[in-house]
This record gives C-alpha cells, sequence and structure tokens, in this order.
C-alpha cells in the first residue's frame, strides 16, 4: 500500500520511491530463490546497483496497492540485472531496470560465488510482491 | 553534504537517494534562468517525470560534498529532459538523466506555456548545486 | 520488513523511519475502525501531526518483521492522539505517541465532523500491521 | 530550502523529515564543536537516538528556507541531549529534542572519551544551519 509519506505535494507517489520499492521487490525475488539477502551480506557480499532505469506511465496514489513483478534479465560471472513492471489493479503503471555488480568482503568487484550463482541459475521466473 | 539519514547500511549513499538530488538540483537550475516550480505550479503547471535513468560510478559517503552540474538537454513543446553529472572533488561519481512531461491545471499534457518557453530557450547552460 | 532503504550506516532502521511506520500504522487503525484516510481527505478533512515522541530501545535491522500495535489514547472534540508499540519476535523494540489536530477544508482547525466521531467512538482497541 | 521529495500530499513537509533536519543540524554542531562525526564513527563511537520529539507549531512548504538552531542541553558521562528549534522567515515553526546513548566499539553503552568530552564541554553554545 502506497504510504502517505511517500507522497508528494503533486499527490502521487514521488518518483524517487519507486527505486526503493523495486529493490524491496528484488530481495522478494531473491529469496523466493533461496537467497537471504541479509545473509549474502553477512557472507560478506553485495550487489551494488550500477545502474538504474525507471519509466513512469501511470501516477499511484496513497493506499493504492501496488504489485511488483520482479525478472532476473541478465546473469554473468561478475553482474546481474532485474527488470521490474509495477501494476495496479492488473494495469502496469511503470517498469523499472536495475544492473548490479558484485562486490566481496574486500569491496572489490568479483565474481559471483558458486554457490549463489546456482540458486540465481535456478531462479530465472517472476516473482511478485504486493506494496 | 551527504546526510547521514541517506546512508545506507552499505555505508555508501542509497542508491534511491539521487533521484532526490537530481530534483533538487532541477529546481536550481529552473530558479537561476527565472522560473521558481514553486510559483509554477501556483500558475496550474507542473513538470512530472517520466523516466528517469542513473548510472552509479563511485560511492559517495556520509559527509562527503556532492557538486550537481545540471543541463537542459531536450526542449520541446510539450516535454524537456535533464542531464545531470555528479561529482565529489571534481571528480564525476553519478550520471542522471530525467524527462518530463507537461502538465496543466487539468492534470492533462500540455504545451509549454510561451512566458515558460521564453525563461528556457535562454537558459541553456550548466547549472550547479551543492550538496 | 524492513526495508534496506530504512537502514543507515550504522546497520540500523533509522530512528526517522519509525514515524513512517507509525503512521502507516495509524492508517491501518483508521481503517479497521472503518474511516479510510484518504476519504477523509476527500472530504476535505486532514489529521495533521502536531507532536511526536518516540523511544527506541532495541535496534531492528534490515529484513526484521516489526509489527506496530495502535491504540487510540485521546479523543476530544477537536484533537486526537494515537500509542504506538514497536515489536520484534514478541520484543517491544521501541514506544511512540502522535497527537493530531483536526482540519477541516479551509486549513484551519475544525471539530471532528459527528460521522467520523462515531467511528472513532467505537474503534478503541489495539489494532496491529506488519511491516 | 525544502525538498520537493520533502513534501506530502497536504502540500507540507512531511513530519518524518523534521528528525532527518535535525540530524543534519546536530552534526553541524558536532562540526563546529570540533567534533566531525563521520570521524567519530572511525573511532569507534557512535551516538545512537535513544528518545525524539518533535512539536509542529506551523507547516513548512516546499522552498521554504529553514533555520534549524541547535544546543547541547545535556552532557552527562553516558548520554547526551540536543535541543533544536526550526525557524522560518525567524518566526519559530517546530521544536525538537533528541537524546542520545554513547556507544563504543562493541556495540555496547559506555562513556564519552575525555577527548570527545572536551569538545563538548567547550561547545554549549547555539549552532544554526539553513536548509
Amino acid at each position: 500500500m502506497v504510504r502517505y509519506a511517500e507522497t508528494d505535494q503533486m499527490g502521487v507517489a514521488h518518483h524517487s520511491v519507486y527505486a526503493v520499492w523495486m529493490e524491496s521487490a528484488r530481495v522478494a525475488f531473491l529469496s523466493q530463490a533461496g537467497l537471504d539477502y541479509a545473509e549474502i551480506e553477512r557472507l560478506g557480499y553485495a550487489f551494488p546497483v550500477v545502474s538504474l532505469e525507471v519509466a513512469y506511465r501511470t501516477a499511484v496514489r496513497f493506499s493504492d496497492i501496488v504489485r511488483v513483478i520482479t525478472r532476473l534479465d541478465e546473469l554473468k560471472s561478475r553482474s546481474l540485472g532485474f527488470k521490474y513492471r509495477m501494476e495496479r489493479n492488473g494495469v502496469p503503471v511503470s517498469l523499472g531496470h536495475t544492473r548490479h555488480l558484485v562486490q566481496d568482503h574486500s569491496g572489490r568487484a568479483a565474481r559471483i560465488p558458486e554457490a549463489l550463482m546456482g540458486f540465481l541459475l535456478a531462479s530465472k521466473v517472476d516473482e511478485e510482491l504486493m506494496l
């Protein structure tokens, strides 16, 4: 449900909030794939965002239920990408895309560890998150 | 100065915050061009964001001074676009782009009013905002 | 679930976010009482926050499930107050309180309309929201 | 300057944002006292917020200039407190208060190190931050 704090004085959800929703949806995607992002970070890895794209088609408003459908659309040895489709009542309102590098304990770019790669390879399906 | 609240547990400014910085820089750009965005809205117009792109090169951290250089890079009768270059100590850390439609009192897409267009046409220079 | 974007570089949910959670919990409270806050605003009323208090006992972290228990603890003709207890795994982590004025179409302080008052009087029970 | 992203659909700065402004003002207060909060954290210390209070008198709006005057109003061996007065055009719009514990490398409550205490004792004056 779109939070009141997420609205702006135009009376709609502020455009910066979509990146936060996409992040929550990505975490849910990884979770259904068997990857707990909190655990990934405890293991010393991170998937920092290197690019973000959002196309806004229809504004959403306070208390709207937004569904985010997430798909892994790129999986390389050192990077990954996700596509997001945001819907309200089954109607697309926004499309998003993020690309991520893989970072290891040293903070430097790294290969995705084998164990994680296995989960990601097995996960290429849509995952939904209701906000 | 990057705010503490803008950091996340990776120890860097969260990627969603860049859209907020770009917005502040855009408002500053319009202001130097003679266009007070608060006044534009009081006149019944708005420039809602229809697309957002951000490329993250180097992370920025709490208390870093970020400079945003904004350029109007598209100006049509019904839409406009801005490019943003974010720097720390003169070194680019991120690039951004936004496209905007023009909306009138009715909330529908509209032509940019002549008066505003004049200011925008006269403004095609870089404008800086220190955060 | 605590969002990644809600964390700060201390590795915990930033203290400002609790006000947002309390707001979502308040909206849920009003909703179970039969009051849709979006509808209240469409009718020209609003309950702006005039005071906020939060006591932080234990930090919460990314991906923690936070439960907010909300109680209406003050109901006057022109103001209302809510208490909030935030819990993780049944253990209290934070307490909050907000007071609100009632505002009418003109933006001025007003009496709570009879119709809304009826719902509020009938609602004095705890309501839970899972974040 | 109040950011557009900081407004909500009531057309005013959202009440949760004041905690962020107070934090920035606190960082500025510490800075003028000779204490760089980023450096304090690098030394292994932190001043987590244990309580927050905000009283909202007059709403502020997009593009308003808000001045935050910060005072250290409590200084014990293991905790400290700050008072904040937010003004617009010299008129108070909000008052705030935060209390903080001192945390050391282990994440446990600690005494304020002598070196920091010296700076804090010498700093009991108002400090202003323009937002």
